[in-house]
């Protein structure tokens, strides 16, 4: 159940009380239905643009290209390429003249969020982009129970050292949860981050 | 040569005195050494980003991607795929918490900048991206006398517009001289834009 304030401002609470229900169990209208995480967010950001509400698309897969055919009469074809590393986050763009920059996750774990999802060159970007006054944050999925947070990147720096220093390889879900903003699942838009920006 | 005023700043000419001298012809040491334009603005946001000034990366080429092979002990290997036309600009980023978003382009004319270097996909794209406030233009590049200009998107898009209604297909030199902002090839950065960014 949301609220809105008299000025037309949802009313957002971290946990919502209906969380426990609002996933596949209620009435299976909100659920997932087995998209993925960045499924969600692509048909978010369609729903951002299309509305004109913020311009952000996830950046295409990098890849190392080695050969290349150019048949006659047909397109290019690539015949031979690799993965590579990703040296920024996944997705970027525009609000309200402000950058937006966030890597997306998920997990099957139920009680904390490993930190090997994110490798030393999205966190150094991180950094870059926190430094230069963007707006970064990560949006993680645990996908036994659909829940999905927001945590902004300054937290999950602080995990990063954390680790780094010897600490747990893994964000607990009691922290998530106490730092971390939680994002209903939707039917339109699926994952409704920018409500979240607005209060930050 | 460059003037700095008494508070630091650069004096920037739309077009320096000294621009027909200050190519490939004065000495050697700013010509180009047959860099592409993508090399230089790599070197560019390279340097932009060791010293803190801005955050800009180029995006991966997009790719639609049919076979892929897992070969055992060895990494994965993409043995088909094809060139997409991208939906966004090349580059993007922030500066001092702003968006910055831009294309860059170069022809081999030395008249006029044909529109073809162009596709509707990202000229829809910068009017998404100058609705949202976000700061875009395109950098364009004269191959031969390796003259380089930043031009904001919104003449881009009365240009386009005038071949939409009919009109010529490129933008003159005398339209870009007086609308764009002329960037001197420099050593180190090569193409230094976020100077002309501070103008705007």
């Amino acid at each position: 159940m949301n609220f809105n304030y008299p000025n037309g401002k949802k009313y957002i609470t971290k946990e919502l009380p209906s969380e426990k229900t609002a996933g596949n169990k209620k009435n299976g209208s909100y659920s997932n239905r087995g998209m993925t995480l960045e499924e969600d967010l692509n048909e978010t950001n369609d729903y951002y643009r299309e509305r004109k509400i913020a311009v952000i698309h996830k950046k295409p897969t990098p890849v190392q290209i080695v050969q290349v055919d150019y048949p006659k009469r047909s397109a290019a074809v690539i015949k031979e390429a690799y993965f590579k590393l990703a040296s920024t986050t996944d997705y970027n763009g525009v609000y309200k003249g402000k950058y937006i920059d966030f890597e997306a996750k998920e997990t099957q774990n139920s009680t904390s969020f490993p930190l090997k999802n994110f490798h030393q060159h999205q966190i150094t970007h991180m950094e870059e982009v926190m430094n230069q006054g963007g707006i970064c944050f990560v949006i993680l999925r645990f996908t036994k129970n659909e829940k999905v947070y927001l945590l902004e990147a300054e937290h999950l720096l602080s995990f990063w050292d954390r680790m780094a220093n010897g600490g747990r390889k893994s964000i607990t879900m009691e922290e998530i949860k106490q730092l971390g903003h939680y994002i209903p699942l939707g039917y339109h838009p699926r994952i409704d981050y920018i409500k979240i920006i607005d209060t930050l």
